[in-house]
Protein backbone atom coordinates (compact mmCIF):
# COMPACT_ATOMS: atom_id res chain seq x y z
CA UNK A 1 0.00 0.00 0.00
CA UNK A 2 1.30 3.47 -0.75
CA UNK A 3 2.26 5.25 1.85
CA UNK A 4 4.74 8.20 0.30
CA UNK A 5 5.10 9.92 -2.71
CA UNK A 6 7.05 12.14 -4.76
CA UNK A 7 6.24 14.91 -6.39
CA UNK A 8 8.12 16.99 -9.07
CA UNK A 9 7.33 20.39 -9.74
CA UNK A 10 8.25 23.59 -11.31
CA UNK A 11 8.53 26.66 -9.79
CA UNK A 12 6.33 28.96 -11.05
CA UNK A 13 6.38 33.08 -11.69
CA UNK A 14 3.26 33.56 -9.25
CA UNK A 15 4.62 31.94 -6.54
CA UNK A 16 7.21 34.40 -6.67
CA UNK A 17 7.83 37.51 -4.71
CA UNK A 18 9.68 40.57 -4.20
CA UNK A 19 12.17 38.79 -2.48
CA UNK A 20 12.81 37.00 -5.92
CA UNK A 21 12.26 33.78 -4.09
CA UNK A 22 9.35 31.22 -3.63
CA UNK A 23 6.65 32.74 -1.07
CA UNK A 24 6.89 30.75 2.45
CA UNK A 25 3.28 30.41 2.52
CA UNK A 26 3.73 27.86 -1.09
CA UNK A 27 5.39 25.80 0.66
CA UNK A 28 2.16 24.72 2.49
CA UNK A 29 0.45 23.88 -1.07
CA UNK A 30 2.79 22.18 -2.43
CA UNK A 31 2.99 20.21 0.44
CA UNK A 32 -0.53 19.31 -0.38
CA UNK A 33 -0.59 18.98 -3.61
CA UNK A 34 1.91 15.36 -2.59
CA UNK A 35 -0.58 14.81 -0.27
CA UNK A 36 -3.57 14.88 -2.78
CA UNK A 37 -1.49 12.87 -5.05
CA UNK A 38 -0.57 10.19 -2.94
CA UNK A 39 -4.04 9.97 -1.95
CA UNK A 40 -4.65 9.34 -5.79
CA UNK A 41 -1.99 6.70 -6.26
CA UNK A 42 -4.42 4.93 -3.26
CA UNK A 43 -7.26 5.14 -5.58
CA UNK A 44 -8.62 7.59 -3.40
CA UNK A 45 -9.94 11.35 -3.41
CA UNK A 46 -8.86 13.17 -0.10
CA UNK A 47 -12.01 15.82 -1.36
CA UNK A 48 -15.60 14.67 0.40
CA UNK A 49 -17.58 13.26 -2.78
CA UNK A 50 -20.67 12.62 -1.21
CA UNK A 51 -19.65 10.23 1.12
CA UNK A 52 -20.00 12.95 4.11
CA UNK A 53 -16.29 12.83 5.21
CA UNK A 54 -13.74 15.21 5.55
CA UNK A 55 -10.13 16.14 6.35
CA UNK A 56 -9.18 19.00 8.04
CA UNK A 57 -5.80 19.97 8.52
CA UNK A 58 -4.81 20.75 12.46
CA UNK A 59 -1.51 21.31 12.57
CA UNK A 60 1.12 22.70 9.77
CA UNK A 61 4.70 23.57 9.96
CA UNK A 62 7.79 24.20 7.92
CA UNK A 63 11.50 24.49 8.24
CA UNK A 64 13.23 26.66 5.72
CA UNK A 65 16.84 25.95 4.94
CA UNK A 66 17.32 27.30 1.36
CA UNK A 67 15.21 29.48 -1.12
CA UNK A 68 13.79 28.18 -4.29
CA UNK A 69 13.40 30.40 -7.64
CA UNK A 70 11.88 30.67 -10.57
CA UNK A 71 11.82 27.66 -12.81
CA UNK A 72 13.58 25.55 -10.51
CA UNK A 73 12.51 21.89 -10.80
CA UNK A 74 12.23 20.32 -7.10
CA UNK A 75 10.54 17.79 -5.33
CA UNK A 76 8.20 17.28 -2.87
CA UNK A 77 8.73 13.82 -0.87
CA UNK A 78 5.62 13.15 1.47
CA UNK A 79 5.24 10.04 3.64
CA UNK A 80 2.85 8.92 6.41
CA UNK A 81 4.50 8.75 9.63
CA UNK A 82 1.53 7.87 11.59
CA UNK A 83 -2.22 6.73 11.74
CA UNK A 84 -4.56 6.80 14.14
CA UNK A 85 -8.05 5.97 14.26
CA UNK A 86 -9.46 9.72 13.30
CA UNK A 87 -5.79 11.56 12.36
CA UNK A 88 -2.76 10.91 10.05
CA UNK A 89 0.54 12.72 10.36
CA UNK A 90 2.63 13.47 7.46
CA UNK A 91 6.63 14.69 7.25
CA UNK A 92 7.82 16.06 3.96
CA UNK A 93 10.74 16.95 2.03
CA UNK A 94 11.28 19.74 -0.23
CA UNK A 95 14.70 19.27 -2.32
CA UNK A 96 16.04 20.61 -5.36
CA UNK A 97 18.53 17.93 -6.89
CA UNK A 98 19.94 16.71 -3.89
CA UNK A 99 19.92 20.09 -1.78
CA UNK A 100 17.87 20.33 0.93
CA UNK A 101 15.42 23.43 1.06
CA UNK A 102 12.83 22.52 3.86
CA UNK A 103 10.95 20.43 5.71
CA UNK A 104 7.59 20.01 6.45
CA UNK A 105 4.88 18.78 9.00
CA UNK A 106 1.56 17.95 8.15
CA UNK A 107 -1.77 16.78 10.77
CA UNK A 108 -4.75 16.10 9.48
CA UNK A 109 -8.06 14.64 11.06
CA UNK A 110 -11.20 12.85 9.82
CA UNK A 111 -14.78 14.50 11.07
CA UNK A 112 -18.21 13.84 9.72
CA UNK A 113 -21.23 15.90 9.62
CA UNK A 114 -23.02 15.23 13.36
CA UNK A 115 -26.29 14.96 14.20
CA UNK A 116 -26.63 18.77 14.95
CA UNK A 117 -25.39 19.18 11.39
CA UNK A 118 -21.59 20.36 12.89
CA UNK A 119 -18.50 18.34 11.89
CA UNK A 120 -17.47 16.29 14.46
CA UNK A 121 -14.47 12.97 14.94
CA UNK A 122 -14.78 10.29 12.99
CA UNK A 123 -12.64 7.57 12.41
CA UNK A 124 -11.23 7.36 8.84
CA UNK A 125 -13.80 5.50 6.49
CA UNK A 126 -12.71 1.65 5.97
CA UNK A 127 -11.53 2.34 2.50
CA UNK A 128 -9.18 4.67 3.33
CA UNK A 129 -7.79 3.41 6.90
CA UNK A 130 -7.12 -0.22 4.91
CA UNK A 131 -5.17 1.40 1.92
CA UNK A 132 -3.09 3.36 4.01
CA UNK A 133 -2.37 0.83 6.67
CA UNK A 134 1.15 1.30 8.19
CA UNK A 135 0.50 -1.50 10.81
CA UNK A 136 3.73 -0.96 12.96
CA UNK A 137 3.15 2.95 13.41
CA UNK A 138 -0.81 2.72 13.64
CA UNK A 139 -2.56 3.64 17.32
CA UNK A 140 -5.84 3.48 19.01
CA UNK B 1 -29.42 52.49 -3.24
CA UNK B 2 -25.68 51.96 -3.38
CA UNK B 3 -24.32 50.66 -7.01
CA UNK B 4 -20.79 52.14 -6.42
CA UNK B 5 -17.65 51.68 -3.76
CA UNK B 6 -14.49 52.37 -2.96
CA UNK B 7 -12.56 50.20 -1.00
CA UNK B 8 -8.99 51.59 0.77
CA UNK B 9 -6.54 49.05 0.39
CA UNK B 10 -2.61 48.47 1.02
CA UNK B 11 -0.11 45.89 -1.12
CA UNK B 12 0.69 43.27 1.23
CA UNK B 13 3.86 41.47 0.66
CA UNK B 14 2.85 38.31 -0.59
CA UNK B 15 0.77 39.86 -3.37
CA UNK B 16 4.19 40.92 -4.94
CA UNK B 17 6.13 38.83 -7.58
CA UNK B 18 9.82 38.51 -8.25
CA UNK B 19 9.93 41.66 -10.89
CA UNK B 20 8.75 43.65 -7.61
CA UNK B 21 5.21 44.82 -8.02
CA UNK B 22 1.93 43.14 -7.58
CA UNK B 23 1.18 40.38 -9.63
CA UNK B 24 -1.56 41.02 -12.61
CA UNK B 25 -3.75 38.53 -11.06
CA UNK B 26 -3.89 39.89 -8.15
CA UNK B 27 -6.34 43.21 -9.55
CA UNK B 28 -9.06 40.32 -9.94
CA UNK B 29 -9.14 39.45 -6.42
CA UNK B 30 -9.22 43.19 -5.44
CA UNK B 31 -12.05 43.76 -8.13
CA UNK B 32 -13.30 41.01 -6.11
CA UNK B 33 -13.01 42.55 -2.45
CA UNK B 34 -14.80 45.39 -4.00
CA UNK B 35 -17.39 43.88 -5.26
CA UNK B 36 -18.55 41.86 -1.79
CA UNK B 37 -17.83 45.01 -0.28
CA UNK B 38 -20.63 46.77 -2.47
CA UNK B 39 -22.96 43.77 -1.63
CA UNK B 40 -22.40 44.07 1.79
CA UNK B 41 -23.16 47.27 1.62
CA UNK B 42 -26.36 46.93 0.26
CA UNK B 43 -27.29 44.80 3.33
CA UNK B 44 -26.49 41.83 0.97
CA UNK B 45 -24.01 38.57 0.80
CA UNK B 46 -22.94 37.71 -2.62
CA UNK B 47 -22.22 33.94 -1.57
CA UNK B 48 -24.89 31.77 -1.43
CA UNK B 49 -26.25 31.50 1.82
CA UNK B 50 -28.66 28.32 1.80
CA UNK B 51 -31.24 30.68 -1.05
CA UNK B 52 -29.71 28.52 -3.90
CA UNK B 53 -28.48 31.31 -5.90
CA UNK B 54 -24.79 31.77 -6.93
CA UNK B 55 -23.04 34.55 -8.53
CA UNK B 56 -20.37 32.87 -11.32
CA UNK B 57 -18.25 35.36 -13.67
CA UNK B 58 -18.49 35.35 -16.94
CA UNK B 59 -16.10 37.98 -18.37
CA UNK B 60 -13.49 39.52 -16.33
CA UNK B 61 -10.46 42.27 -18.10
CA UNK B 62 -8.19 44.43 -16.75
CA UNK B 63 -5.97 47.26 -18.44
CA UNK B 64 -2.83 47.97 -16.64
CA UNK B 65 -1.31 51.11 -16.96
CA UNK B 66 1.07 51.32 -13.97
CA UNK B 67 2.77 49.00 -11.46
CA UNK B 68 1.40 48.83 -7.78
CA UNK B 69 4.58 48.62 -5.28
CA UNK B 70 4.77 46.93 -2.09
CA UNK B 71 2.92 49.04 1.17
CA UNK B 72 1.16 51.28 -1.43
CA UNK B 73 -2.22 52.05 -0.63
CA UNK B 74 -4.40 52.48 -3.52
CA UNK B 75 -8.28 52.72 -4.34
CA UNK B 76 -10.43 50.44 -5.93
CA UNK B 77 -13.41 51.76 -6.95
CA UNK B 78 -16.22 49.86 -8.50
CA UNK B 79 -19.49 50.70 -10.10
CA UNK B 80 -22.18 48.65 -11.29
CA UNK B 81 -22.52 49.95 -15.03
CA UNK B 82 -25.73 47.69 -16.19
CA UNK B 83 -28.37 45.53 -14.80
CA UNK B 84 -30.43 43.21 -16.71
CA UNK B 85 -33.10 40.31 -15.41
CA UNK B 86 -29.94 37.47 -14.63
CA UNK B 87 -26.33 39.21 -15.42
CA UNK B 88 -25.00 42.50 -13.90
CA UNK B 89 -21.70 44.32 -15.07
CA UNK B 90 -19.42 46.19 -13.06
CA UNK B 91 -16.65 48.55 -13.72
CA UNK B 92 -13.75 49.11 -12.01
CA UNK B 93 -10.70 51.94 -11.70
CA UNK B 94 -7.85 50.82 -9.30
CA UNK B 95 -5.62 54.21 -8.48
CA UNK B 96 -3.26 55.72 -6.19
CA UNK B 97 -3.19 59.10 -5.16
CA UNK B 98 -4.62 60.63 -8.36
CA UNK B 99 -2.77 57.87 -10.45
CA UNK B 100 -4.23 55.66 -12.82
CA UNK B 101 -3.06 52.29 -12.40
CA UNK B 102 -5.39 49.76 -13.80
CA UNK B 103 -9.08 49.55 -15.52
CA UNK B 104 -11.10 46.28 -15.15
CA UNK B 105 -14.93 45.25 -15.93
CA UNK B 106 -15.97 42.09 -14.74
CA UNK B 107 -20.02 40.73 -15.59
CA UNK B 108 -21.54 38.09 -13.24
CA UNK B 109 -24.74 36.28 -14.07
CA UNK B 110 -27.21 34.52 -11.47
CA UNK B 111 -28.20 30.85 -11.40
CA UNK B 112 -29.66 28.41 -9.40
CA UNK B 113 -30.13 24.71 -9.45
CA UNK B 114 -32.39 23.37 -11.90
CA UNK B 115 -34.25 20.41 -11.69
CA UNK B 116 -31.79 17.89 -13.32
CA UNK B 117 -29.35 19.25 -10.15
CA UNK B 118 -27.47 20.89 -12.91
CA UNK B 119 -26.86 25.34 -12.24
CA UNK B 120 -29.00 27.26 -14.63
CA UNK B 121 -29.30 30.77 -15.27
CA UNK B 122 -32.22 32.37 -13.31
CA UNK B 123 -34.03 35.79 -12.48
CA UNK B 124 -31.90 37.87 -9.50
CA UNK B 125 -33.88 37.53 -6.61
CA UNK B 126 -36.50 40.57 -5.57
CA UNK B 127 -33.92 41.70 -2.98
CA UNK B 128 -30.64 41.97 -4.94
CA UNK B 129 -32.59 43.47 -7.70
CA UNK B 130 -34.47 45.98 -6.31
CA UNK B 131 -31.25 47.15 -3.89
CA UNK B 132 -29.12 47.42 -6.96
CA UNK B 133 -31.81 49.33 -8.83
CA UNK B 134 -30.05 51.51 -11.69
CA UNK B 135 -33.35 52.35 -13.31
CA UNK B 136 -32.20 54.08 -16.62
CA UNK B 137 -29.85 51.12 -17.87
CA UNK B 138 -31.86 47.88 -16.39
CA UNK B 139 -32.44 45.49 -19.64
CA UNK B 140 -34.71 42.43 -20.18
CA UNK C 1 9.79 28.16 -34.71
CA UNK C 2 7.31 27.83 -31.34
CA UNK C 3 4.37 29.94 -31.43
CA UNK C 4 1.92 27.84 -29.54
CA UNK C 5 1.99 25.64 -26.56
CA UNK C 6 -0.68 23.25 -24.90
CA UNK C 7 0.13 22.62 -21.40
CA UNK C 8 -1.69 20.26 -19.62
CA UNK C 9 -2.55 20.60 -15.96
CA UNK C 10 -4.61 19.21 -12.84
CA UNK C 11 -7.02 21.13 -10.43
CA UNK C 12 -5.12 21.53 -6.91
CA UNK C 13 -7.31 22.10 -4.30
CA UNK C 14 -6.30 25.42 -3.05
CA UNK C 15 -7.15 26.58 -6.86
CA UNK C 16 -10.49 25.91 -5.39
CA UNK C 17 -13.33 28.13 -3.64
CA UNK C 18 -16.07 28.12 -1.28
CA UNK C 19 -18.39 27.86 -4.85
CA UNK C 20 -16.85 24.37 -5.08
CA UNK C 21 -15.18 25.57 -8.38
CA UNK C 22 -11.71 27.27 -9.42
CA UNK C 23 -11.74 30.23 -8.55
CA UNK C 24 -11.77 32.38 -11.83
CA UNK C 25 -8.48 34.55 -10.43
CA UNK C 26 -6.34 31.60 -11.50
CA UNK C 27 -7.07 31.22 -14.63
CA UNK C 28 -4.72 34.37 -15.32
CA UNK C 29 -2.01 32.40 -13.64
CA UNK C 30 -2.91 29.08 -15.80
CA UNK C 31 -2.03 31.45 -19.27
CA UNK C 32 0.94 32.43 -17.51
CA UNK C 33 2.27 29.14 -16.75
CA UNK C 34 1.44 28.22 -20.40
CA UNK C 35 3.00 31.44 -21.99
CA UNK C 36 6.68 31.10 -19.36
CA UNK C 37 6.10 27.18 -20.86
CA UNK C 38 6.18 28.63 -24.82
CA UNK C 39 9.03 30.96 -23.83
CA UNK C 40 11.04 27.91 -22.44
CA UNK C 41 10.17 25.57 -25.59
CA UNK C 42 11.69 28.76 -26.98
CA UNK C 43 14.81 28.66 -25.12
CA UNK C 44 13.94 31.95 -23.34
CA UNK C 45 13.87 32.69 -19.61
CA UNK C 46 10.46 34.78 -19.69
CA UNK C 47 12.01 36.61 -16.35
CA UNK C 48 14.52 39.09 -16.43
CA UNK C 49 18.04 36.88 -15.92
CA UNK C 50 20.49 40.26 -15.57
CA UNK C 51 19.99 41.34 -19.65
CA UNK C 52 17.54 44.34 -17.75
CA UNK C 53 14.46 43.33 -19.73
CA UNK C 54 11.13 43.31 -18.23
CA UNK C 55 7.54 42.11 -20.06
CA UNK C 56 5.03 43.88 -18.51
CA UNK C 57 1.45 42.61 -18.66
CA UNK C 58 -0.71 45.55 -20.32
CA UNK C 59 -4.09 43.92 -20.68
CA UNK C 60 -5.44 40.34 -19.73
CA UNK C 61 -9.46 39.04 -19.82
CA UNK C 62 -11.05 35.68 -20.14
CA UNK C 63 -14.57 34.66 -20.82
CA UNK C 64 -15.52 31.38 -19.12
CA UNK C 65 -18.18 29.22 -20.34
CA UNK C 66 -18.62 26.27 -17.61
CA UNK C 67 -16.44 25.80 -14.62
CA UNK C 68 -13.65 23.54 -13.51
CA UNK C 69 -13.46 21.42 -10.60
CA UNK C 70 -11.00 19.72 -8.24
CA UNK C 71 -8.42 17.23 -9.80
CA UNK C 72 -10.10 17.96 -13.59
CA UNK C 73 -7.21 17.35 -15.83
CA UNK C 74 -7.59 20.00 -18.27
CA UNK C 75 -5.29 21.97 -21.00
CA UNK C 76 -4.73 25.50 -21.35
CA UNK C 77 -3.49 26.12 -25.30
CA UNK C 78 -1.65 29.44 -25.89
CA UNK C 79 -0.83 31.25 -29.34
CA UNK C 80 0.83 34.19 -30.09
CA UNK C 81 -1.42 35.86 -32.84
CA UNK C 82 0.67 39.35 -32.74
CA UNK C 83 3.92 40.46 -32.36
CA UNK C 84 5.44 44.24 -32.84
CA UNK C 85 8.34 46.00 -32.41
CA UNK C 86 7.67 45.75 -28.82
CA UNK C 87 4.35 43.85 -27.71
CA UNK C 88 3.10 40.63 -28.31
CA UNK C 89 -0.35 39.36 -28.03
CA UNK C 90 -1.62 36.28 -27.09
CA UNK C 91 -5.02 33.60 -27.09
CA UNK C 92 -5.28 31.54 -24.53
CA UNK C 93 -8.33 28.78 -25.07
CA UNK C 94 -9.18 26.28 -21.74
CA UNK C 95 -10.67 23.14 -22.06
CA UNK C 96 -11.51 19.90 -20.87
CA UNK C 97 -11.78 16.87 -22.87
CA UNK C 98 -13.47 18.35 -25.92
CA UNK C 99 -15.11 21.02 -23.54
CA UNK C 100 -14.70 24.65 -23.76
CA UNK C 101 -13.80 26.02 -20.08
CA UNK C 102 -12.76 29.26 -21.29
CA UNK C 103 -11.65 31.58 -23.62
CA UNK C 104 -8.62 34.51 -22.75
CA UNK C 105 -6.20 36.67 -24.39
CA UNK C 106 -2.92 38.65 -23.27
CA UNK C 107 -0.90 41.33 -24.07
CA UNK C 108 2.93 41.83 -22.72
CA UNK C 109 5.19 44.71 -23.94
CA UNK C 110 9.20 45.08 -23.53
CA UNK C 111 10.60 47.59 -21.31
CA UNK C 112 13.71 48.07 -19.91
CA UNK C 113 15.71 50.47 -17.73
CA UNK C 114 16.08 54.02 -18.93
CA UNK C 115 18.54 56.70 -18.21
CA UNK C 116 16.47 57.88 -15.48
CA UNK C 117 16.08 54.50 -13.44
CA UNK C 118 12.21 54.15 -15.34
CA UNK C 119 11.12 51.43 -17.04
CA UNK C 120 10.51 52.30 -20.53
CA UNK C 121 9.32 50.84 -24.02
CA UNK C 122 12.14 49.13 -26.00
CA UNK C 123 11.97 46.67 -28.88
CA UNK C 124 11.97 43.07 -27.85
CA UNK C 125 15.83 42.01 -27.84
CA UNK C 126 16.64 40.58 -31.10
CA UNK C 127 17.10 36.60 -29.74
CA UNK C 128 13.60 36.62 -28.60
CA UNK C 129 12.13 38.55 -31.83
CA UNK C 130 13.57 35.77 -33.88
CA UNK C 131 12.89 32.43 -31.99
CA UNK C 132 9.15 34.14 -31.91
CA UNK C 133 8.78 35.18 -35.13
CA UNK C 134 5.40 35.23 -36.82
CA UNK C 135 6.14 37.12 -40.11
CA UNK C 136 2.95 37.75 -41.44
CA UNK C 137 1.75 39.24 -38.63
CA UNK C 138 4.23 40.77 -37.52
CA UNK C 139 3.79 45.03 -37.50
CA UNK C 140 5.95 48.09 -36.41
CA UNK D 1 8.49 50.65 22.10
CA UNK D 2 5.91 47.92 19.91
CA UNK D 3 6.83 44.57 20.20
CA UNK D 4 2.78 43.56 19.04
CA UNK D 5 0.44 43.95 16.66
CA UNK D 6 -3.33 43.15 16.91
CA UNK D 7 -4.74 43.34 12.87
CA UNK D 8 -8.68 43.21 11.89
CA UNK D 9 -9.38 41.01 8.82
CA UNK D 10 -12.40 39.74 7.30
CA UNK D 11 -12.40 37.30 5.32
CA UNK D 12 -12.19 37.61 1.54
CA UNK D 13 -14.27 34.97 -0.65
CA UNK D 14 -11.11 34.03 -2.60
CA UNK D 15 -9.22 32.35 0.56
CA UNK D 16 -12.02 30.22 0.58
CA UNK D 17 -11.56 26.60 -0.60
CA UNK D 18 -14.24 23.80 -1.42
CA UNK D 19 -14.66 23.12 2.23
CA UNK D 20 -16.08 26.46 2.56
CA UNK D 21 -13.56 27.62 4.60
CA UNK D 22 -10.32 29.64 4.25
CA UNK D 23 -7.49 27.56 3.18
CA UNK D 24 -4.57 26.79 5.78
CA UNK D 25 -2.44 28.28 3.94
CA UNK D 26 -3.91 31.89 4.25
CA UNK D 27 -2.61 31.64 8.30
CA UNK D 28 0.83 32.22 6.63
CA UNK D 29 -0.33 34.83 4.63
CA UNK D 30 -2.48 36.65 7.90
CA UNK D 31 0.61 36.15 9.92
CA UNK D 32 2.87 37.99 7.53
CA UNK D 33 0.09 40.88 6.82
CA UNK D 34 0.54 41.44 10.66
CA UNK D 35 4.06 41.05 10.77
CA UNK D 36 4.52 43.88 8.37
CA UNK D 37 2.04 46.41 10.24
CA UNK D 38 3.84 45.52 13.26
CA UNK D 39 6.96 46.75 11.87
CA UNK D 40 5.30 49.92 10.23
CA UNK D 41 3.87 50.16 13.50
CA UNK D 42 7.49 50.84 14.79
CA UNK D 43 8.37 53.12 12.00
CA UNK D 44 10.26 50.46 10.18
CA UNK D 45 9.59 48.83 6.55
CA UNK D 46 10.66 44.70 6.52
CA UNK D 47 11.24 45.16 2.82
CA UNK D 48 14.33 46.02 1.79
CA UNK D 49 14.43 49.72 0.46
CA UNK D 50 18.09 49.76 -0.48
CA UNK D 51 19.84 49.07 3.05
CA UNK D 52 20.82 45.40 1.65
CA UNK D 53 19.23 43.89 4.78
CA UNK D 54 16.48 40.92 3.90
CA UNK D 55 14.29 39.27 6.48
CA UNK D 56 13.71 35.27 5.14
CA UNK D 57 11.64 32.97 7.42
CA UNK D 58 13.15 30.09 8.61
CA UNK D 59 10.08 28.52 10.47
CA UNK D 60 6.43 29.07 9.99
CA UNK D 61 3.96 26.91 11.85
CA UNK D 62 -0.05 27.10 12.66
CA UNK D 63 -1.98 24.51 15.27
CA UNK D 64 -5.98 24.82 13.86
CA UNK D 65 -8.46 24.87 16.54
CA UNK D 66 -11.75 25.93 14.32
CA UNK D 67 -12.25 26.84 10.86
CA UNK D 68 -12.48 30.61 9.37
CA UNK D 69 -15.46 30.92 7.06
CA UNK D 70 -16.84 33.85 5.07
CA UNK D 71 -17.09 37.24 5.90
CA UNK D 72 -15.66 36.72 9.08
CA UNK D 73 -14.15 39.28 11.29
CA UNK D 74 -11.06 38.44 12.67
CA UNK D 75 -7.76 39.55 14.50
CA UNK D 76 -4.30 38.30 14.20
CA UNK D 77 -2.77 38.92 17.22
CA UNK D 78 1.42 39.11 16.42
CA UNK D 79 3.70 39.29 19.54
CA UNK D 80 7.67 39.67 19.57
CA UNK D 81 8.72 36.32 21.78
CA UNK D 82 12.41 36.12 21.07
CA UNK D 83 15.04 38.59 19.38
CA UNK D 84 19.04 37.41 19.31
CA UNK D 85 21.30 39.47 17.16
CA UNK D 86 20.06 37.99 14.04
CA UNK D 87 16.99 36.84 14.68
CA UNK D 88 13.71 37.25 15.99
CA UNK D 89 10.57 34.81 16.71
CA UNK D 90 6.93 35.87 16.64
CA UNK D 91 3.89 34.03 18.65
CA UNK D 92 0.42 34.69 16.50
CA UNK D 93 -2.89 34.15 17.98
CA UNK D 94 -5.84 33.80 15.27
CA UNK D 95 -9.49 34.72 17.25
CA UNK D 96 -12.53 35.40 16.07
CA UNK D 97 -14.95 36.92 18.64
CA UNK D 98 -14.01 35.51 21.92
CA UNK D 99 -13.43 32.09 19.89
CA UNK D 100 -9.92 30.63 19.53
CA UNK D 101 -9.14 29.74 15.65
CA UNK D 102 -5.66 29.13 15.31
CA UNK D 103 -1.82 29.67 17.04
CA UNK D 104 0.87 30.21 15.03
CA UNK D 105 4.91 31.10 15.41
CA UNK D 106 7.12 32.40 13.60
CA UNK D 107 11.25 32.86 12.71
CA UNK D 108 12.59 35.10 10.86
CA UNK D 109 16.22 35.53 10.29
CA UNK D 110 18.59 38.98 9.31
CA UNK D 111 20.81 38.44 6.35
CA UNK D 112 22.61 40.61 4.17
CA UNK D 113 24.71 39.97 0.47
CA UNK D 114 27.96 38.88 1.28
CA UNK D 115 31.56 39.45 -0.80
CA UNK D 116 30.51 36.74 -2.75
CA UNK D 117 27.13 37.88 -3.18
CA UNK D 118 25.14 35.37 -1.30
CA UNK D 119 23.24 36.61 1.30
CA UNK D 120 24.76 35.89 4.98
CA UNK D 121 23.31 35.67 8.45
CA UNK D 122 24.05 39.43 9.75
CA UNK D 123 23.17 41.34 13.11
CA UNK D 124 20.19 43.09 12.83
CA UNK D 125 20.77 46.97 12.09
CA UNK D 126 20.66 49.03 14.80
CA UNK D 127 17.31 50.72 13.49
CA UNK D 128 15.99 47.76 13.84
CA UNK D 129 17.15 46.69 16.97
CA UNK D 130 16.52 49.67 18.91
CA UNK D 131 12.84 49.62 17.85
CA UNK D 132 11.86 46.73 18.97
CA UNK D 133 14.39 45.81 21.98
CA UNK D 134 12.94 43.44 24.54
CA UNK D 135 15.29 43.68 26.38
CA UNK D 136 14.96 40.72 28.76
CA UNK D 137 14.37 38.12 26.66
CA UNK D 138 17.57 39.70 24.24
CA UNK D 139 20.09 36.81 23.65
CA UNK D 140 23.69 36.46 22.20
Amino acid sequence: MPCEYRLKRRVQFYETDMAGIVHFSWFFRYMEEAEHALWREAGLSIAARGDGFGYPRVAASFDYHAPLQLEDEFDVYLRIVKITRASMAYACAVSRGGERIATGALTIVCVTRGEDGRMVSAPFPADVRSRFDVAAEAGA
